[in-house]
């Protein structure tokens, strides 16, 4: 679907505060009256005011505006940190003309430096002025620490269309929750089946996806309903929603930070839907095969590995899995020399599909990484400074 | 203390079948009398024939001797690969002269690929000519695959003395075992006893030891002790026996695939140790943290993400935590400008301390790791071919 399609009633702020440097790190998302709203937030322990704001902001299951900071996750920053993260809310509440308690907020970026608090209410001073009619690529834009591309994704269902746009490169083994992402449609569903259906939904896609195994202290999966567009089917809506959520997260995962290949990893044959993620994730977190990925490096002993280290799964049974490279299988049968050559072969592509079959019962799993590259370490080496 | 001191009544072969290359890749431990064994094997779920026959041959608690053959791992190999190991320990047992349910077998290396059975048995064929009087750093250094150099550590207790080997560098997270590593003393331990005090050490040390938070399918612990140098302190020798343990777990994560420095993490304050252990392995296997210690990022934040990745741990509250440097504290009191500099600078050293106190109860743990870097991907993105 084109952009002109995009959800009735929302419109977009993006600027540059100068948080770290030139390049935009403020974006607000604002409907023109009250959303329904669901959201999901990280499970960590060290989780910042931002996600304890958006929490209780929430709870209600209204919302109106999604305001986001980029380049400072303002985390571990103490009492001083919800001061700055409220004043923010309010700043932005009094010039949208909502209600604080309908703002939410996001941050992200380093952790455990406060606000640059003067810049930020300067930028907030005149943010009345800086409104355009919603522009959800520059909104994905704005919300980029060191992603590459900018990630967006949009679908239409009967009248009305969801667009969703997400950031995120590294720190990434959402658990519950995700990165930033959020979702703007003008259909009309009620908050209570908003935030079921949405549950659903991040644990497809978001949940299933691992950059590093490192979990953010500020992820964020909020969706927004302002309902302008009526009443829709609403399995058709789920469906959509799960469409434009795995296209967000296979851009997310082609994006990890220094990544050059998209992973994607599928566990069948499992006891339960539990025991295939399980399994796929540790494989697709597992830094050998990551690198052998990366190196098109025939080693499929390292899938072997991968799935044994699952110690606790004492149900798995070597005798009776099969592993598969992009449709080639390399165990039980395993390759010849010939074969391996053939691997090396289909190890270059920039998308390699990893499928376990545990044989065992009907449970399934689909997880998405990236390949684990000598750049990700210079990225990572170097951030902060 | 010298080589010369090392345990009487051992000797060693080591040599090259040519399993890759020209370098050693067979060693062999062997005593000349049956000794009291004690053994702690990998918990992956792919574990090799090995591992297998190990399990079975230390039941009895007795052992003779110990065979290892590295640059292949004999896993995921199916019947074809036990039926090879234990042709293997049937062709040592003869020519050593001991029982074949005296002999153990450790293989590591590539996962998947058969022996090449000729170029072993040919090898075999001569074993006896072979024998030297033990030398245990030629034996440490016949163990090696990626490792860059050996790893040997000797103490001595009373009359006894007691000598530990290693290798291992990546696939690196042990659980309830280790990488390879043999013991030997001529001590005289019975083999209960020996079992309570080896397991007790490699819980506090090889345990400890994080390099990439993958699981080898052939990790093995073991320690022989011929009792030739007749009874000793228990107590003395558990202390001895933690001290070379401790050298060489700090060797191996000094000398981690691409390692620059060894990383240290000590978490104190948690309401038990198990608590403690699983922070500080949070922290050690983060790639953000091993990055930025990689990078000397002074990205102190990035221990506080870690932390608060253990969401099952819901004891753990930020406004308790104190986080420190190699003594410099972060977190709460976060540093300013010229503290970070000074972090930075901390960061630079070759040994690298991250201590966290958690507030809560008398739980410790002391853990071990490495820093992660763009080698450790070049190494691990080419070695099969």
């Amino acid at each position: 679907m084109s952009k002109k399609e995009d959800p009735s009633g929302f419109i977009t702020i993006t600027g540059n505060i100068g948080i770290r440097d030139e390049t935009p790190d403020f974006m607000c998302l604002s409907s023109d009256r009250p959303c329904a709203v669901a959201g999901v937030f990280t499970q960590s322990r060290f989780a910042g005011p931002s996600v304890e704001i958006c929490r209780r902001h929430i709870e209600g299951g209204r919302a109106q505006a999604i305001v986001a900071i980029s380049k400072n996750a303002n985390v571990a920053t103490g009492a001083e940190g919800l001061r700055n993260a409220e004043l923010v809310v309010e700043r932005v509440a009094e010039q949208l003309g909502v209600s604080p308690e309908d703002v939410l907020i996001a941050s992200t970026g380093v952790i455990g430096r406060q606000y640059p608090m003067d810049r930020v209410l300067r930028f907030l001073g005149d943010l009345r002025s800086k409104q355009e009619p919603a522009d959800f690529d520059r909104a994905a834009r704005a919300i980029m620490t060191t992603d590459l591309v900018e990630k967006c994704a949009r679908a239409r269902v009967g009248n009305a269309s969801v667009v969703g746009i997400a950031k995120g490169v590294g720190m990434m083994e959402p658990n519950m929750a995700t990165l930033l992402t959020f979702f703007a449609t003008d259909a009309d569903i009620p908050a209570p089946r908003l935030d079921a259906m949405f549950r659903r939904v991040v644990d497809k896609t978001f949940n299933c996806l691992s950059v590093d195994t490192d979990t953010s202290t500020s992820d964020s999966a909020i969706i927004l309903a302002n309902g302008v567009a009526g009443p829709v089917d609403e399995g058709a809506f789920e469906e959509a929603l799960l469409g434009v959520a795995t296209r967000l997260v296979r851009t997310l995962a082609r994006d990890g930070e220094g990544a050059t290949k998209l992973l994607e990893v599928v566990v069948d044959g499992a006891t339960d839907g539990r025991q295939a993620k399980r399994v796929a994730k540790a494989i697709v977190n597992s830094p050998l095969v990551k690198t052998a990925v990366h190196g098109a490096d025939p080693n499929w002993g390292r899938v072997a590995m991968a799935i044994g280290k699952c110690s606790d799964e004492t149900t798995i049974d070597p005798e009776k899995v099969t592993i598969r490279f992009s449709g080639m299988e390399v165990f039980p049968s395993a390759p010849d020399a010939k074969g391996l050559e053939r691997l090396e072969e289909l190890l270059r592509a920039e998308e390699v599909t990893i499928h376990v079959s545990l044989g065992l019962g009907p449970g399934e799993s689909r997880v998405w990484g990236c390949d684990l590259s000598a750049e990700y370490v210079r990225i990572n080496g170097e951030y902060s400074t």
